[in-house]
């Protein structure tokens, strides 16, 4: 073989790593069977690539209905044949995640928290290596508090950070703290905020976004069962965190950030913002009106996957 | 008043102090409405005394169809009127946890990993205080991975160790980091352990369990789509935590004694092992199997709360 073909084969092999999704685990290859436990599928029981190889946009988050709902909302935007009520959980055999297949997208649910989306996370990356998808965008779209914005405001992430704002996740491997860059996709990131602007009452912005590891102390709320700090000290957590940066505060941002970096995906992260932190603590909008919030990050990702698979030019 | 009465007088608050569930927040009294956003419910919309003032056994537990389950099979074993199969999920307003309330018991989910239970538990301990509760204990009835038992064995968790094996919790609040004790009830434990030796198949033991912050990396597994150690590597991990005296590994023991004890709750894990982690990482077992396993906890704690109830002598 030629200089030259060996260069050539080394770009397109380059190209094929780019495009697929990267594991990072040398044993994989050598098992006989990959049991994605908290799916309720497997490679060998399950035929992954069928069921999963043309997926080009992962959509997750949280809340199991929320995640259901936006299966259905994205298939009536597509346009795609069938009841959309209708549509299955490919993960019935689990309570753990829910996930739904509509066309090119796929809707999964994650629960509460860095730890719950990292299973689901690991479970997705391996499903999809497994499927040999190429090309996937992951969005997580979630809720949050806002930071100084007022409530409904849609918060594209810039950079995913830490109780310390730094942009930096702490995972532990055998023990031993080791650190990961949250970075994501800048591209993504424009381009969702260019669709905001093309959309009606979408608030959009684009900011760094906290992710703690609780919902009450961690985040300076006092209405925990468990609060020792005065009012003027949470407002001056908050002041500070506004000023590196910081328009939202959510549970699941670093990990996600942090995973699919490693594995090659790009990622955006994109929350609704529930109430102004500055204001209170507690949830107190009408059922209605957090219904409507919690729509529209999903307005926005619809559109963005619409605009990328030609439906609207 | 006299100082003998004032003595009186004290000991009597202390007594109450005691029974009562504690909040450690000076805010929550001077709070309008206290609303549990993520259990849908709110003191001023429910009469919260009225629906849980007699509660006096909590059992969580990770996934919805389980605590459901278990809820079905305590009305069963408390010999309840009415039918199992009709209890009504007290939290059928949201998703994110479900809540069977079944005579004294409590029965409610708290999905995976420490952030997700952490708010569960914040929201939990606020519901019995406003409910008034009284000499409450509360049991998480788990699944985890074995280390060095046989699967399907109980581990009745006497520390809740972190990924040193420190008995300890690291909670940030306002960007700082402070420490709780995760010790458990000795007492409850004991009484645990001696219920499980009057009963058939419920093969158990008290040890320490390992809380990590995922299921993967954290937990040494050489299955995830990230795995940058050795068979070798992993395998002198859990050495080591055998060493330290752990018996199990899950996600959500630490942050759950920590809580409970600061807050005057008595508590106690009592996780199945599904597998031996020197053995492997995958859980292969069939559905069957493990069905049968995660009912285990279930019948050990059930059989202690028919003791206490005096259904048993």
């Amino acid at each position: 073989m030629t200089p030259i073909l060996l260069n050539c084969m080394g770009s397109e092999h380059n190209e094929f790593i780019k495009q697929h999704v990267q594991v990072n685990n040398p044993y994989l290859e050598g098992m006989e069977e990959d049991i994605l436990y908290h799916f309720s599928l497997s490679n060998r029981t399950h035929n992954l690539p069928e069921m999963f190889g043309d997926i080009k946009f992962v959509c997750v988050g949280g809340s199991a209905n929320r995640m259901k709902a936006f299966a259905q909302f994205i298939h009536q935007e597509l346009q795609l044949p069938g009841n959309p009520k209708e549509i299955t959980d490919i993960c019935e055999g689990t309570d753990r995640y829910c996930m739904y297949k509509v066309g090119p997208v796929l809707s999964i649910s994650h629960g509460m928290g860095v730890p719950s989306i990292s299973i689901m996370l690991h479970e997705l990356i391996k499903l999809l290596h497994h499927a040999q998808s190429r090309d996937v965008v992951v969005f997580r779209l979630g809720t949050s508090g806002g930071v100084g914005l007022a409530p409904g405001t849609v918060v594209i992430t810039d950079k995913a950070v830490d109780y310390s704002f730094r942009a930096q996740f702490e995972q532990v491997v055998l023990g031993k703290v080791i650190t990961r860059s949250t970075e994501l996709d800048e591209g993504v990131a424009s381009e969702l905020l260019q669709c905001s602007s093309e959309l009606q009452n979408i608030p959009s912005v684009i900011g760094n976004t906290m992710c703690t590891s609780d919902f009450y102390e961690g985040q300076g709320r006092l209405d925990g069962a468990l609060c020792s700090f005065s009012r003027a000290e949470k407002l001056e957590y908050l002041r500070k965190a506004y000023e590196a940066g910081v328009r939202n505060i959510e549970m699941e941002s670093t990990v996600f950030a942090a995973m699919c970096r490693v594995c090659g995906l790009k990622a955006a992260v994109i929350c609704v913002t529930l109430l102004n932190r500055f204001d209170g603590d507690q949830i107190t909008s009408t059922h209605d009106v957090l219904t409507e919030y919690q729509q529209r990050p999903q307005v926005l990702v619809s559109h963005f996957i619409k605009k990328r698979l030609g439906l609207i030019v």
